[in-house]
């Protein structure tokens, strides 16, 4: 079943309202790391609410209660919970996506403000925080939605909703949220699902899109050195004490070596090499050097071989640190109290499960051998389990498909880096397939400065959404 | 010539006034290194002007020009310069102080607030952020020259002051004022001068008074790691690319060992080794790990050993790291372009001119080492040489006496850790005894949270600073 004609015309008559709708979702700063944003990601859930009620879209606002985040209890933002269409002869498709963002000021080194859309008139990129991450595939559903209202179709699938506003900061209440309903079984919003779709990650490079059938999982590390009551004038006290920042760089240091390998112990051990076989399809993919350096901006990849740079991201763990706090800042004091942050990136067969003792016995075991009199200490916040889809399935099938209609282009069968902990928590209770269908090329900046969508992204992957529904329906299950 | 009983009287009749007169300049948070404060600095300069004019001391306000900070041109707050007492029979003193401070926030972790004096009823602590460095010692200089005007005293000797609002960000334009002034012989400021004595250090415990003949001097390095052209999601570049805080950490890490050993090449090979007789010398101070590990609350040393401890102090240089600056908070990004902040106190015979190129070698063969296809960066901030005085000048030998009147006790004799780079100046230029005479105690916390003055040290040491000028008139040049 291919879809209507009508739907890419009204699609690409309406362009410039869906991308003001972009827009007035990119003004509301939902920043859910934020308590001072909190409020915007409320705002932002009752937003979303009401336009899809407008498209004749069932909602619930479902409180996920409280939660404390830096010594505050705070209420978390509304999941919100949707449906449309109820035949039984109809698949009926789950669709994620979140609302909340990453923090963003114009001081981390915007071109732009950051909250207000910028519309690029030379290159057709939307700027802003949230663009690509996750409000424009967000906002492709309600255009989907939008279009089969005004132009009187049909939707060709069962739709459900699952909108939350916490991705960014651990998708905290969700879990709780999807087990009860699955519970609930007939009474719950997700019976009947067929499959899932989420669109959350990115294409490879910037001219092929893919579907991704693997994510790496992610386990969060924060460790503490502390050794004066305060922080010490380092003329009077340089060489009579221990210095906690000179410990934790030790320690640190320790992790990770500048070509990527993990320096812990047993942790890359516990990844089986790649055969030959495997490698090919890493070969195989549209993907070069360049595009790598090309999406970063610098000439920094970490090898010249496409295979291993492919792989470190697809299908090796990795681990990034993040930031040190308590330093000093200008003033040549020796800071009292420092902690570290660095998180790990997870495959198969790792899980935090796994992984985070390994970490905390190598961590105790490396800063034993430094004889500081400092205090360690380890905080763990372990993230999701990695996880690979059946590439045979008919969600796949039809998604490329969908990729062949609108693109006319073969696209990339990708395993990705990053972490979605949603995308286990539906593979386990709902027991289907689950689809990761990028809108956003593979340089938008997400979580990042200037993050954007493409124009053309925007539009062509609302029509890809579409697109999909129909094949979804042909294809017999 | 012993100082006037009446002197001393006055001060402790007067000591709550004193005391209001600290809590009115602790009041001004005169944050030299905050662009944001720079009118705090002048406002400083003025209200201390005004009290020295109040007590019969000529002055002049000395513009210091220009310069740039955080990427603003700012007008240096102004130098004062002051005379009082012109009898060629007397010796002439000239003071140094400074009246700008450290940064300080209640959210660094301070109990009160910082620029509001603090009296705490039980100890007597005078708690507030200047309140020790500098701004306790200039004022015992106010209460000197209050008690002789009130009690219509002369002056035992002809002082000059010489005060600045830069030094705690590199004391810019005192240099060339000093210089300056020398210049102009018998038209300078200087002409005549005997001896210095600058209050701007501290008691090596809590217990007993101490002169300090030797300082360390500094250099400060900034070392900048850059990659990509913005942060990256961790997920989708992790082990992709070169990541600059990996690059930055493992530089950081091969400056200085945990025992604060420096592991850059030559630069501790630079110290002579103490010989037996050196070592005796720090045995018979008054000193005791307790006293380090109370002064810095942790048990912490970095040895069991006092002469080590002491040492590490004195005549050893010592390296701190301060600060990684650019990393990325809670996010889980890799940073695009990371800084890291270090400092390395010196001691004879090294020199800023002698260590900084062999950082900058060390640094560029580690860098090298680690293979990265980042870039990294140097800037270098050449901080004071060290400095060591003779202490058997008649201008310690009226300190030594000063202190044995006023707290019935022996100073020790000490070198400092920290650095003080007027002081060189001064030695260099006038070519006269510097004599570093402190106010405060070694737990005092300077630039640190939760500085404080004790009552005692300020009454009494105000005592110790007339005392001293009556002693140092007393002994024949």
């Amino acid at each position: 079943m291919l879809a209507p004609v009508k739907f890419a015309e009204f699609v690409d008559t309406n362009a410039d309202k869906f991308i003001q709708r972009l827009a007035d979702a990119v003004a509301i700063p939902s920043v859910s790391g934020d308590p001072a944003h909190r409020e915007d990601v409320v705002k932002m859930a009752h937003y979303l609410n009401s336009q899809l009620i407008s498209l004749g879209v069932t909602t619930e606002l479902r409180d996920l209660g409280k939660h404390v985040m830096d010594g505050q209890e705070l209420s978390l933002p509304p999941a919100i919970l949707g449906r449309i269409g109820d035949d039984p002869k109809k698949k009926t498709i789950l669709i994620y996506g979140h609302f909340d963002v990453q923090p963003a000021n114009k001081s981390d080194g915007w071109d732009t403000e950051p909250f207000k859309l910028t519309v690029h008139s030379k290159t057709g990129r939307l700027i802003g925080r949230g663009s690509t991450d996750d409000k424009g595939p967000i906002l492709g559903w309600l255009n989907v939605l939008e279009a089969h209202k005004s132009l009187g179709l049909d939707l060709p699938v069962n739709l459900r909703f699952c909108f939350e506003g916490m991705e960014e900061s651990g998708s905290e209440g969700l879990d709780e949220l999807i087990l009860g309903e699955v519970k609930k079984e007939k009474e719950g919003w997700f019976y009947g699902v067929d499959c899932v779709c989420i669109s959350d990650n990115y294409w490879l490079n910037d001219r092929t899109p893919c579907l991704t059938y693997g994510l790496r999982g992610i386990t969060y590390f924060q460790i503490t050195v502390q050794g004066p009551a305060r922080d010490l004038h380092s003329g009077m006290f340089g060489r009579t004490v221990h210095e906690p920042m000179t410990d934790l760089i030790a320690l640190m240091g320790k992790l990770v070596a500048p070509d990527g390998k993990i320096l812990i112990t047993g942790i890359d051990e516990m990844v089986p090499a790649a055969d030959e076989e495997e490698k090919t399809l890493y070969t195989s993919l549209d993907y070069s050097i360049a595009d790598v350096e090309d999406a970063v901006g610098g000439q920094i990849a970490i090898s010249a071989d496409k295979v291993t740079v492919l792989m470190g991201r697809m299908r090796m763990p990795s681990l990034s640190l993040h930031d040190i706090e308590g330093g000093a800042g200008a003033r040549t004091v020796i800071p009292a109290k420092v902690t570290g942050k660095f998180s790990i990136r997870l495959v198969p067969p790792q899980t935090p499960e796994k992984v985070d003792p390994l970490v905390v016995k190598y961590l105790e075991a490396e800063f034993a051998k430094l004889n500081s009199k400092s205090t360690l200490t380890i905080e763990c916040s372990p993230g999701g389990k990695p996880w690979v889809a059946d590439i045979k399935h008919w969600n796949y099938e039809a998604a490329i498909k969908a990729t062949q209609a609108v693109y006319k282009q073969q696209p990339d069968l990708t395993r990705e880096g990053g972490s979605i902990p949603v995308t286990l928590t539906f593979a386990k209770s709902l027991g289907v397939n689950i689809l990761l269908l990028p809108m956003g090329r593979g340089d938008d900046g997400a979580h990042s400065t200037n993050e954007k969508l493409d124009r053309s992204n925007f539009i062509e992957g609302t029509k890809l959404l579409g697109t999909y529904l129909y094949e979804a329906a042909a294809i017999p299950a």
